[in-house]
């Protein structure tokens, strides 16, 4: 694992500017004894502040009675160096293995949420649910990020983005066009 | 504007392949005489078949109106050479001007909805509003995908992914791993 000296807090209202491209991640979660992980693609940023994600969490994974009955997750920012544990975690199931242990990942105490953190990954965002109106009809989960940290650098991480088939489109190039955005859209 | 010769169809239940990794999108609506134009970048694929695709499209916008109202838009998606007309289109309201005027884009009608496409998008997503029981709290559509076209080449298009701060990152390197994945994982 790495260790945590070179994470520094990320304020709740910046989340998006981890997820809001839309990478991977990994979403990790325990409940009365038992845990787990599992590769997510489909969340979208909802708000700054309170700071709100929502992602679909599909009933046939194993992990949706643990978020569901916790209350608490962790969504866990992975990059490239994680790829072939992201292809892992998706190709197989909680019910048969403890992810954290079969992919040789550390299981790290969060600082707000029951869920534990992956210790390796580059950013964790310790959330809360605060809406569970759209799970049954579209397994639709919306979190409040209550807590989040990440590594301070690299500033722009080699994210993972799924583009269906097994292909993966790596974070690119970086442009700057600050000078062109009017401030109140930043 | 790019003409409509290289366009093909794209399933419905293949929508995910441009719109998981997270891209900025433009989102085009009309309503009544009037259109507009929007930026948006917090949406999430939410089903396969139907192809249902959720965004926050905030009550502050002059857009929000016009999709509520109509009950349709589409989301459009640009590449690195619309990146001016993106950041034009975030910066400005669609109260003050025609924003396919102001920005020489081409308007041209949807094949299943009264909301116009982009024609200079790299793929044009037509959408019906089937869910709005969270708008009202959470400015969140969600959308089913009626039709979808999309440029046959390039195959990964040069996608922006906004980060926040005037920062964009590009899509980056392709990586195929689809050796490695279960089948039914695809």
């Amino acid at each position: 694992m790495r260790d945590d000296v070179d994470m520094v807090d990320v304020p709740l209202d910046r989340v998006r500017r981890y997820l809001e491209p839309g990478p991977i991640v990994l979403v990790s979660s325990a409940c009365e004894g038992e845990r787990d992980i599992m590769t997510l693609g489909w969340h979208t940023v909802m708000a700054f502040s309170p700071s709100l994600v929502g992602c679909v969490i599909s009933s046939g994974n194993h992990s949706f009675e643990l978020v569901r009955r916790s209350g608490t997750c962790v969504i866990n920012l992975p990059t490239t160096a994680l790829t072939a544990e992201v292809i892992g975690i998706g190709n197989s199931s909680g019910t048969e293995l403890d992810k954290f242990d079969y992919f040789g990942l550390t299981a790290s105490p969060a600082t707000a949420v029951e869920a534990p953190r992956i210790a390796e990954c580059h950013a964790h965002f310790e959330c809360r649910l605060v809406d569970d109106s759209l799970v049954d009809r579209h397994d639709f989960f919306i979190w409040e990020v209550v807590a989040a940290q990440a590594r301070a650098t690299p500033a722009y991480p080699e994210t993972l983005h799924y583009t269906g088939d097994g292909v993966f489109m790596v974070a690119g190039e970086i442009i700057d066009r600050r000078s062109q955005f009017l401030l109140q859209m930043l």
